[in-house]
């Protein structure tokens, strides 16, 4: 994000701009050792690496212990949704994942579960997880081939729609199954609390929350139950992930996870913003649909479309206008095409939205530059139509 | 490694110190948006992505198409040992990896091979891998069930013993096999070559070349024939690797890359260095084993044994004297024992020893200090074995 021009970034949920904590920590552990080594230098590292770890695991509430640092939420998430699993040392078999059909491409992909292993659980039009649905999936579930595994966002990346985790993890305990929460979205935006009982994991992003993209963790409401290893080495993570820890990231990690457990207090001042973004919308476009409105949702996020413009035309207007927004997720390089978020919520296949997604650094005039770019992006939309 | 103070860092082979080319490029890139963002500034993040891309294939004279980028090495490791790949869009299978039995663990491992389909091919006591047994185990494979994957190092972790690839990938190519070769220790110390014929794959690591941890790549010889991801998400590297870019690591590992191609050139100089570290342990220690004496070695690596002093006591004496080395490798946390590379050569069960591993930085005073505190810290052994 080169802010030294005129360019305003409201994309925060593709990634959030690196925070002066996180910055620092980083550029002050980039010389760090091989953590593993056991001379001084060794241990500096290390040490820098438990530091952080304590910086995620109060993100949730959680323990240190029960924290595994990985290369982003990605690889976590292909980490956790595996059919095999160990309980201390003897190994407990999966045989099914549960994924909500608005999961981000990571969850839904089912990781290392056969594809005729996955099932993908319906949304609602308002973008929450069909819970009845869900609660008969597990019903049909034949626990004679091995438990039930399910996988869900907290809040959705695109909509922002906020999922009732706490009556998914019941559902999901109910049926004997363990709870796999992709809070990727949520976590510094909304209070996640892994002794609440809801949750056996959260899956976090650093680049989500302020820090350095390349590191992620799992945490754990305990470290008893653990997926098999997706990345085997020099028995790293206490033997949960090999390969060198990413020392230098994982330093801005923590320190960008101490930013986001208390930024979640300033999130009514996102909200107070975003209720701006969504007013000039409407006065600027009284017939424009927000996505998952009624839904309790990020305050930072909002997922609208302009009716009769294609989303992918009005976000290249909008950067040639100074401003980056998305038209969906950024996942596919390159690919922009329909929402996968809209049509799990009944919109059809051909529907696409932009996405403004802003945080606490957004500002007053670039709230009021977008409406100005609305305006003018949607005037000629007005004139196209006129002209037609 | 905090150089500030009088430490003196002889471990390379467990991380090298950040180069400042590669340092600069990875705080230029730290504030790049998401790479697959069609905006400007993601557009700008892809742009710093493919640049490496091209310095990265520069190092092995490979296509930056044929590149794809990792966690790390072991990430590397973990997705070409798959018994599932695809040519072109067709399934093919694999259904034995052959490894070396000096190999780093995330080879050893098998990756995601069954542990019954791993065979380990022994190395003769001068660290070469036995390429009889090789040739051996592959006209023994049972091609009806799938094809055999060889992998194995380039170079010794530890001993800094250079294997014969060429004759590694002819054996392998003749077995209609595909070679990988772990070109971690490798890169940047002696020439390597994808357009040579010998390999299939080279798996390098960023932070031993002087770039930031937290980045590797695998790269081919082609991309027709490719593994089954082993991280999917949102297409990223056209599919092969999912997850959002680490955009800095990768710009550090871009220029780290670029750097190390050249300091082939250097290595002359690194071997004249390493040449008079050996000639202060056999003037100090005749008696002293140096492993892989004989071999094909890495001109940076020395690998060698204090006669009736254990290595772990050695290298804690150094660490103690403002010394970083090594005994064995830095994998596992804090795991100190046994070496398996000296195990695989046939020095019993027991055998540790010393690494000292080098680089053009290393200087004629940090040799001198090296040389003076062996001398201090064995002539305590010599005390120590005449007060017994």
């Amino acid at each position: 994000m080169d802010m030294a021009g005129t360019r305003i970034y409201l994309d925060y949920n593709a990634t959030a701009p690196l925070s002066e904590a996180a910055r620092l920590a980083m550029i002050e552990a980039l010389d760090a050792a091989n953590p593993s080594s056991v001379h001084a230098e060794g241990r500096a590292a290390r040490q820098i690496i438990e530091n952080a770890r304590r910086e995620v695991a109060g993100l949730v509430n959680g323990q240190p212990a029960h924290v595994v640092f990985t290369s982003g939420a990605t690889e976590a998430a292909a980490m956790l949704l595996s059919p095999e699993w160990t309980m201390g040392r003897a190994p407990l078999k999966f045989s099914r994942a549960y994924v909500s059909a608005a999961d981000h491409p990571c969850i839904l992909s089912g990781g290392r579960f056969r594809k005729e292993a996955v099932e993908k659980v319906p949304v609602r039009p308002d973008g929450v997880v069909d819970l009845d649905a869900l609660a008969r999936a597990l019903a049909a579930h034949d626990g004679a081939e091995g438990l039930p595994l399910v996988a869900t966002h907290v809040a959705n990346n695109e909509t922002g729609v906020i999922q009732p985790i706490a009556e998914i993890g019941s559902i999901v305990k109910q049926a004997g199954g363990i709870a796999v929460f992709d809070a990727v979205q949520a976590a510094g935006r909304i209070q996640l609390d892994i002794t609440a009982g809801y949750a056996d994991f959260f899956i976090i992003s650093s680049h989500k929350i302020g820090g350095p993209k390349g590191v992620g963790a799992i945490i754990g409401a305990s470290d008893l139950l653990m997926p098999r290893p997706l990345v085997n080495g020099g028995g790293q993570e206490k033997g949960h992930r090999g390969g060198t820890e990413n020392v230098a990231a994982i330093a801005g990690f923590g320190a960008a996870a101490r930013m986001a457990a208390s930024s979640v207090n300033g999130m009514g001042i996102v909200q107070e913003k975003r209720r701006r973004i969504e007013e000039a919308i409407r006065s600027i476009l009284p017939d424009a649909e927000i996505y998952g409105e009624g839904s309790p949702r990020l305050p930072n996020t909002v997922f609208f479309s302009i009716p009769g413009m294609k989303a992918e035309t009005a976000q290249i207007a909008f950067d040639l206008a100074g401003i980056a927004l998305s038209a969906g997720s950024a996942c596919s390089s390159g690919k922009v095409g329909p929402s996968h978020v809209l049509q799990a919520m009944g919109f059809g296949e051909n529907a696409g939205a932009l996405r403004v997604s802003i945080g606490l650094q957004t500002t007053e005039a670039e709230i009021a530059a977008f409406a100005q770019a609305l305006e003018k992006i949607t005037a000629r939309r007005k004139s196209a139509v006129a002209a037609a």
